[in-house]
């Protein structure tokens, strides 16, 4: 792991391997507030979230939901940051690398069976709307801190309330007892340790919404009519080789993943001279569902040299990676198909 | 993890949860021999194995096999001593219950691959043989005690030597550096420290394959015309309730999970009533492939009272599970129904 501080820990490209899942030891953490007590997890069946925004809303507990239904979904968690360190304006922030991001599996109950057991979500409901369990400290307006987050309505046929991670009880440090999983969505709209999950009119006004996560040109303030950080967009990146040492002249495999907010990935296309010719790359390993990454491989053969491996994806919707992310104030969704390139010394 | 032995260590039934995959920490241990030293995991890519009954024998690298290909495959690894503790017999050796099985991602190179590098299988050849690294102690007869499996050479098509699980280097206790899988066969045929996979006409001379692993008739000695503990036969177990708690009153979800050696599970019923009266249950979660094991859920409602819960799944072969498994010198290949029951109180 990449540790860029307590709260900010990132995979080392070299520890993606190629066996789809990402392991819950080496995925990146990444926290907005300090995580509540792990006390929290101790008595996991005994966690409360308040569900409103149905007509009839209740406070249930993660026993009361286990009694509600099951699914089991995989899904790219990763951060709106990730790449950000590829942007020329160096934005502030965690410098993410590719590793802000992985894939795991989730299980918990899907949101509509929740929502259909309280009577269906009330009428005029626009957003789904999830705040988090951690504390907020004293003295401090709450909206300026809190992590409440809304993503459209919609999102709800795939939204999970998930309580395990890769076929274990979820972590403290990935949101457990209670996550509320959006699948396709950026990590931050994944709400931990989930206290309130709302069905409401307006997005939340807390700043992490209102002016938060935003999409900003350069040099502007960020502002509520920016683009807000959602769904996922089309994305790949090599994970081996890693450029970490030099690699024996010959058969070469390089391999990587792709993924992007929901829609199936299509083709991927890989370089290794940073971009000017390319040659389509084979999926391989289980499909583990629209909202997981692809595998894709490629044998190379390379002669002793200097190589600069780069990978684009396409997905079903027709959607494809730049050559360079958009940069934007905040350095989020980068997606430029050219700045993640591994340079590698074939010997 | 119920531990038995420091070389056998099982799940215990509650901690399979619904994320479809094992982890590799929650992964049932079972050595036939003292592991090799870990040092041999220090230097992964420059462990070797001999690669023999191709027109071109080789010593191969983990490095060299990197670079003949990549494959990634989920399968079920199960001891094939699992379930042995139902047995009315009592056999001896480790008294599993349901725990010496997992869901698991192994990432290698196809072996079929390999043999193609190599020239191709040299004619005549039956078999696929694997031998395991493990270091014989001096002034015993290595026959006696060698881990060397053979399986039909037909496996080859579907067999890696898989350097990863779960998306983690292969640890030494699941059989890294390197391990050869075989999808949909007992556990024991999925050598660990492989240092030589020989294609040959006859099955190994070794003990544990010329009359270890064989199911023989109770009263019998074993013997080498006995059936061969080869594929994975039809079954499945439920996981939750566990039984270990009482249950509240209302709906529950039962949940287990059903595979068979390779042929896909069509159907899954589940009783409350000890095998009286059945229902069918919905699979739920990402279908790793035919190799995998799928999960299965059924919401019930359950009022105060006892409740004997059980399982039994239909595959795509016509196979099912028989009520009670065929009672054996050595307790192999267990998957009836009736005795993995999980006895819940609800309250």
């Amino acid at each position: 792991m990449i540790v860029h501080s307590a709260q900010t820990i990132e995979t080392r490209r070299s520890a993606f391997g190629t066996s789809v899942v990402t392991p819950a030891e080496q995925l990146y953490v990444r926290n907005n507030l300090p995580p509540p007590d792990a006390s929290i997890v101790a008595n996991r069946d005994a966690w409360s979230v308040a569900v409103e925004g149905v007509r009839n809303p209740r406070v249930l507990t993660v026993a009361d939901l286990k009694t509600m239904g099951v699914e089991t979904v995989a899904t790219v968690l990763q951060c709106s940051g990730n790449g950000r360190s590829y942007f020329p304006s160096k934005p502030s922030g965690t410098p993410w690398t590719v590793g802000a991001a992985g894939c795991v599996i989730w299980s918990g109950v899907p949101l509509r069976y929740v929502a259909e057991a309280l009577g269906g979500v009330a009428p005029g409901m626009r957003y789904l709307t999830g705040t988090g369990g951690e504390k907020i400290p004293d003295g401090i307006d709450p909206l300026s801190v809190m992590v409440e987050r809304s993503v459209a309505i919609t999102a709800m046929s795939d939204a999970l309330l998930a309580w395990e991670m890769n076929g274990a009880p979820l972590s403290l440090a990935h949101g457990g007892p209670l996550r509320l999983v959006v699948p396709g969505y950026n990590g931050v709209n994944n709400v931990k340790y989930v206290k309130r999950v709302a069905f409401t009119e307006a997005e939340s006004q807390a700043k992490i919404m209102s002016t938060g996560y935003r999409m900003t040109a350069l040099g502007q303030q960020s502002k509520v009519t920016d683009p807000s950080i959602q769904e996922l967009n089309v994305k790949s990146f090599v994970t081996a080789p890693s450029g970490d040492k030099s690699v024996r002249a010959g058969t070469v495999y390089v391999t990587g993943v792709a993924f992007s907010g929901g829609s199936p990935i299509r083709r991927v296309e890989v370089s290794s001279d940073g971009g000017k010719t390319w040659l389509e790359a084979a999926f391989f390993g289980p499909d583990l569902g629209r909202f997981a990454w692809r595998q894709f491989a490629i044998p190379l053969r390379m002669a002793a040299g200097n190589y600069v491996l780069v990978s684009r994806a396409f997905d079903a919707a027709g959607q494809t990676q730049p050559e360079r992310g958009i940069d934007n104030v905040s350095g989020y969704s980068h997606n430029g198909w050219s700045e993640p390139a591994v340079k590698v010394a074939v010997v």
